[in-house]
């Protein structure tokens, strides 16, 4: 993993993008780019000469954890405002590895059956089994968001959802969850340029909601949901990261990195075989 | 999308694979590369030339029908004997695609659950939705092979399940499901030397199975089975191709290359919008 080393970073973003005590988002500038001393060009190259290392680690986490009951998971949530760049996590960072081993839901309006049930019904059979990398695209965080600003839910309820979903969240990190939250930060006139774009080109038209406008009205709602959310779950099991998105290569280039170091730190690897190599060897050379 | 004809296709491999009648498997080399006038390098340049015509028609799929109740999706049934490379399509071919557009099955031995129902019961909660790509490693047809060849089933109940099937898959194509069933055909040694090196390196241990060589000791039962599956469900509107695939390059080129038929013949287009576009440049241009 030479390729690595020679790396842009001039601090660990771990560090640098985790939410801790005394976190405001208003602080955060969506433009910025921490702990990266490179550019655009460099942000590319360095995404791209990641791949083999998350590959690599992937296939080992997969190998060694697949097939059993219980052992280490990752799962990686994605929030933020529409444009902000889900999707193209999504595709080019959990992408670039094996899709064998990812599982990827999407959650979108809850349908009539979700609704009859508790917010955290449907997320739990999504949670990634042992081995895998699980991604929420959305998430449980959409009923403390949405539900809140849109007065879905009321303060009570939204009171008991956090006390869930902490409950959960450490139940999950118990078991051999690595979770991992990131919001993605977009600064409003970056969305405004985005859905712009989409409006202009008829490639992109089917990606363009009216109601994305609505959304955007309620802009500093959100944040300040966004706000609570964080001062209300970022917890040691299950860190909020709030990932400044206004430049993509940026984002992807540091969510890649969170996932490696998680990888890593897990350190998965190859499982020994289970069988005689040599009683094989002569099996198969008489097969 | 000039890039493709570039490419050393002498001939459409889609009529060259495609069973018919007559299809003999015996009669296929397994290290043939039907169509193809290149070789190794030039292949993996032409897989790599068409990703981009690939995805453009992929992400065309998902725009225009993901969002109906009903629309053209495409199946991708992939069948073979171990180690003949299922993977390394699913990685290299349709791992090229937005993963948001995949749905990938992967079938392992029916769980309890699963043998408490009818055979096709669990592959129904697979077909892919409108506008997806749905992939199936290995299928309803292990109940029509392993189910043959280890007498799980007897003959009658086998001849029930073609039945079932053909059923199955003409009501599928119906509903709009493009359904490409292939099957890697690798030869009894390459799989051998494919295994010993499994035994050989330390990282690939865990998918080595002493359960492989009997299957393989099963190998002419196997090819019959395969060959009752030809004549009995290769049909119009579901047919059967058989890809050599002792070179991993030309299998993985070859089904790209009837992903990217089916596509154009499905032909989707960017959907019009449902909203009025100069509203909502004037509503976004005021928020």
């Amino acid at each position: 993993m030479s390729a690595e080393t020679d790396q842009k970073w001039t601090d660990n973003p771990e560090l640098l993008l985790r939410v801790g005590e005394g976190f405001r988002l208003d602080g955060v500038d969506a433009r910025s780019i921490p702990g990266y001393g490179g550019n655009k060009k460099s942000g590319r190259r360095d995404l791209k000469a990641c791949i083999g290392g998350l590959d690599d680690l992937q296939e080992r986490l997969f190998a060694a954890h697949h097939d059993a009951k219980s052992g280490p998971s990752v799962l990686l949530v994605l929030q933020a405002m529409d444009t902000a760049g889900k999707g193209g996590i999504v595709r080019h960072v959990v992408g670039s590895v094996d899709p064998q081993g990812v599982e990827l839901a999407s959650f979108k309006t809850p349908t009539r059956e979700e609704l009859a049930h508790d917010f955290l019904w449907r997320i739990r059979s999504h949670v990634p089994g042992p081995g895998m990398i699980g991604v929420f695209d959305r998430s449980h965080y959409e009923d403390v968001l949405i539900g809140k600003v849109r007065s879905l839910a009321d303060d009570e309820e939204i009171e008991r959802r956090f006390e869930a979903i902490n409950e959960f969240e450490s139940e999950l990190a118990k078991a051999g969850v690595r979770i991992i939250k990131v919001m993605l930060h977009i600064s409003p006139d970056e969305q405004k340029d985005r859905l712009m774009e989409r409006l202009d080109r008829p490639d992109k038209h089917w990606k363009y909601n009216p109601g994305d406008v609505d959304e955007r009205l309620l802009w500093p709602d959100y944040m300040k949901a966004y706000q609570t959310v964080f001062e209300r779950t970022s917890t040691e099991s299950a860190p909020w990261y709030v990932v400044p998105a206004d430049r993509k290569w940026y984002a992807r280039l540091a969510v890649q990195r969170l996932l490696l170091d998680a990888l890593k730190d897990i350190d998965p690897q190859w499982p020994a075989a289970d069988f005689d190599i040599d009683v094989e060897r002569e099996r198969l050379a008489e097969s």
